[in-house]
């Protein structure tokens, strides 16, 4: 038996507030305030945006985070400390993700209604479920996934670290500033 | 007024023949035919998975293709004719995008029934509309997006071109093999 969906949004919300993190990335704090302020939607999870070292397989469960920033990154970001050097598995990645946002609805209606939304400012939005939960995803398509090192070696050149570094924080402002407006539309 | 799902079927289908194309790619054909056997759907627009090099702003409109290969790629791929390097704007992209797949299906219920086999080897696969037509959209997680040429200049260690050519050569190879997969499941 579903519960009524008040109580689901109230437990949801309440559990969020206990995640392991602490707290929510600042820069979709008020896009969730404002989707969750609304009686028919509830966040169930969300991630403002992403720039990342990552290695292993590719797989989700077989990823490890070298480092990760919510942030404007500096061109030290690609440097790695002499531990994770010795620990790398032959790869190392680097990877920007968009804003990726999960959003309960209390009805087929009502994810209608959001998708329409979603989809105005982000074309990839989409239905994970409608059975049970009905949950839409509201997805950017700023996307990069580089070989950065290779068994220790550098396969980008050097000499561009500032460019690649500019470049990834011009696609970062973009997912805040698409973030922001979606916000406004609410 | 929406039609009859059949009458739809048959048009869709119909139209596919004429594509401009000429011909679905042939990696992914028998997956599309499987799935067009089946009374509750029809394929839509479909990619087997693909390498390509483009310029241009990142905007699907204004994205121009250098080069796209559905096929396993050779290291002379990344090579670029005058024609191309003096068109070129400024920054050059490698990209490797997997299998994606477009499925209407008759009703919410036979959506669902597609959804759960498609997210058992899929599990990026969601629903992109449940209003007028009902779309399942099939997508695997395999992919590449990296700066290789910035005004000409390579932005890639040239020694490991062939090293980078294998790496999407698997990659390509996984895409076909879950295709084939989720061809069986059917």
């Amino acid at each position: 038996m579903n519960m009524p969906f008040p109580t689901e949004k109230k437990n949801q919300l309440a559990k969020q507030d206990k995640s392991k993190k602490g707290d929510i990335d600042q820069k979709i704090f008020p896009l969730l305030e404002a989707i969750n302020t609304k009686e028919d939607y509830y966040t169930t999870s969300s991630c403002s945006g992403r720039i990342l070292l990552w290695c292993g397989s590719g797989k989700k469960s077989e990823i490890e985070w070298l480092k990760v920033s919510h942030d404007l990154i500096a061109e030290d970001f690609y440097k790695i400390s002499k531990q994770e050097d010795e620990n790398k598995k032959g790869l190392i990645w680097l990877r920007l993700e968009p804003m990726i946002l999960h959003v309960a609805c209390k009805d087929l209606e009502s994810a209608n209604k959001l998708l329409d939304i979603a989809k105005s400012f982000y074309k990839k939005s989409c239905l994970l479920s409608i059975r049970n939960k009905i949950v839409v995803e509201i997805r950017g398509s700023e996307f990069v996934e580089m070989p950065l090192f290779k068994e220790g070696k550098l396969l980008f050149a050097e000499e561009e670290f500032l460019w690649l570094t500019e470049m990834l924080n011009e696609k970062m402002k973009k997912v805040w500033e698409k973030t922001e407006m979606l916000r406004k539309r609410f």
